[in-house]
Order: C-alpha cells, then sequence, then structure tokens
C-alpha cells in the first residue's frame, strides 16, 4: 500500500509518500508546495491544488492521511487554514483516494511513542524508520509522520475519517 | 463579460452566471451544489469541486466575484466554512479566471441600494435587474447577487480581491 501524508497550509503544503509492506516501510518521496505570498489567495490555492495533482499522478497513492486540524482562536488564521486544508483534502479525494484525518498526539505516539513529543523528536524517528530519508524540511517531515501514523493504525482500528 | 458568482458553503454551495455588455445584464444560469451530509468531509469538498469544474467549462466565465467571509465566533465551522471557500475559490483559479471578493454589505448596496437589506429584498432586486430569471434557491439568488455586484464595481473602482 502506498500512503500520501499531508500537512497543509497556504504558505507550506508538505507531502510524504510511503510504501507499505507487511508492516515494512519504505521511503518513496517528500516535498513542500511553497507558494508566493505576493500572489492572491485564488492564485495561491490553486498552485497547492496544480502541484498535488502531479504529485498524486505521479506516484498514485493508494490512500492519503492529513493531522486534525489545530484550531486557532484567531478566526482570519483559522479561515486561510480552513481554504489550504480544504484544497488539500479535496485533491486525492477528486480521485477517489480515502482521505483518513488523526489528531496530532495520535501521530505522535505513533512514530515517537509519546503524545507530547517534541518536533526534533519526530524527525528523527521519521529518519530512523524510513531509512536513507532525508525529509526536505519540516512541513515533509511531518507529512511522512503522518503517513507512517496511518500506516500503524491502518486496519487495526476502525477511525473514523471526519468529525 | 460573463461572471461567475459564488456563495460557497460545505452543505449547499451557490453559483449564478451573468452576462453583462455595456453594462446591461442578461442572466445565463444559477443554481446549487447540495453535498450528502451522511458521506465523509473529503467526498463532499470533492463533489463541490467537480460540479464547479463542470459548471466553468460548459459557461466559460471570464471573472469570478464571492462574498467575503462572515467569520463565525465557532472555530469548527469556521474551519468548515474555510474548506468549502477554498475548495471554491481555487476552481476558477485553476483555469485561471481572477476571483474578486466583496465584503456582504457592498453585494447588497450594489443591488438593492442599501447595505443592510434583508434576503428577500435582494432576491427581489435580482430579478428585476435580470428579466426572467427565476433563482433556484436563497443560495443561487445570492450568488447571482455577487455576480451583478462584480458587474457594479468591475472597472469603477480597484478592488484588492483578497487579504
Amino acid at each position: 500500500m502506498r500512503i500520501l501524508g499531508l500537512d497543509p497550509s497556504l504558505s507550506s503544503t508538505g507531502w510524504g509518500i510511503i510504501d507499505s509492506e507487511n508492516n515494512r516501510l519504505r521511503y518513496v518521496a517528500d516535498g513542500f508546495i511553497k507558494t508566493d505570498t505576493k500572489l492572491e489567495i485564488p492564485a495561491r490555492l490553486a498552485e497547492i491544488q496544480k502541484s498535488l495533482q502531479q504529485i498524486i499522478e505521479l506516484y498514485k497513492p493508494d490512500e492519503a492521511a492529513i493531522e486534525q486540524v489545530f484550531l486557532n482562536s484567531n478566526p482570519v488564521s483559522t479561515i486561510k487554514l480552513g481554504m489550504a486544508r480544504g484544497v488539500v483534502i479535496a485533491a486525492p479525494a477528486m480521485y477517489n483516494i480515502p482521505v483518513t484525518e488523526y489528531e496530532p498526539n495520535k501521530v505522535k505516539k505513533a512514530v515517537v511513542g509519546v503524545g507530547k513529543a517534541e518536533k526534533d523528536q519526530v524527525e528523527t524517528m521519521v529518519k530512523i524508520l524510513l531509512p536513507g530519508c532525508k525529509p526536505k524540511n519540516n512541513d515533509s517531515s511531518d507529512a511522512l509522520a503522518i503517513a507512517i501514523c496511518h500506516n500503524s493504525y491502518h486496519g487495526c482500528h476502525s477511525i473514523k475519517g471526519f468529525k
């Protein structure tokens, strides 16, 4: 099974792809979609969507996973994150690829073993769990962690994807 | 110029298309994209995106307009609205169709003449301004109002589309 992990944001959306066979993991690819802050929001959202379409068509993942949203107290930030998130979730769904959502502490627990791990610990474990992988940046490392988390839970738990 | 007005929401996204020639308006089409609440959010977002792509490919609008978001104090509602909004904004942007955003009171002022008009007044004026038009529902009527608003401001004011 090929898993696409996604860490959405308007400025830089991380993505990471792993293969899982009999619970053995293999790193496939990772990266981030950085949008030009000088562009208006519609163009930035279209950029995210186009890039994700290319990634999905190139790597053909079977399933996708995304971290549950961090709800910000600032409604303007929340709506911006929501917009990026909508586009990122719709991209695999357009190809009928199922998308599952995980709470941040579930992702950390699946990768590091504890729910309150630091970002550096997550990256260190991503490198250990995916030999040969050097994540491009924090966003793509987080996306790979989400893909690893999906592999841990997939088939073991029945997770309702979205509330 | 052909204008696509959009009123996004996860449950029912209104759309309306008008033609404008020398400031004379002509109704072209309107409708709403209702998503099945039993489906998970990714499938509902993909449904909105697919339907909008079909509408855009069929009617080939030159420009698109959307109402500025109503910021809800409930972050869960805000993120859901944001997700639908992201997909709705990205759809025309993917076809390089410019998308402009208008404050709700600007839309009402352009259609009714005052910024604090009721929904019914907006619908009545939409019917008067677009002879022969019977909006399918409130969402598509709002979308047509947004398209009319875009026509009023287009070329007269320099509006920065998105904050």
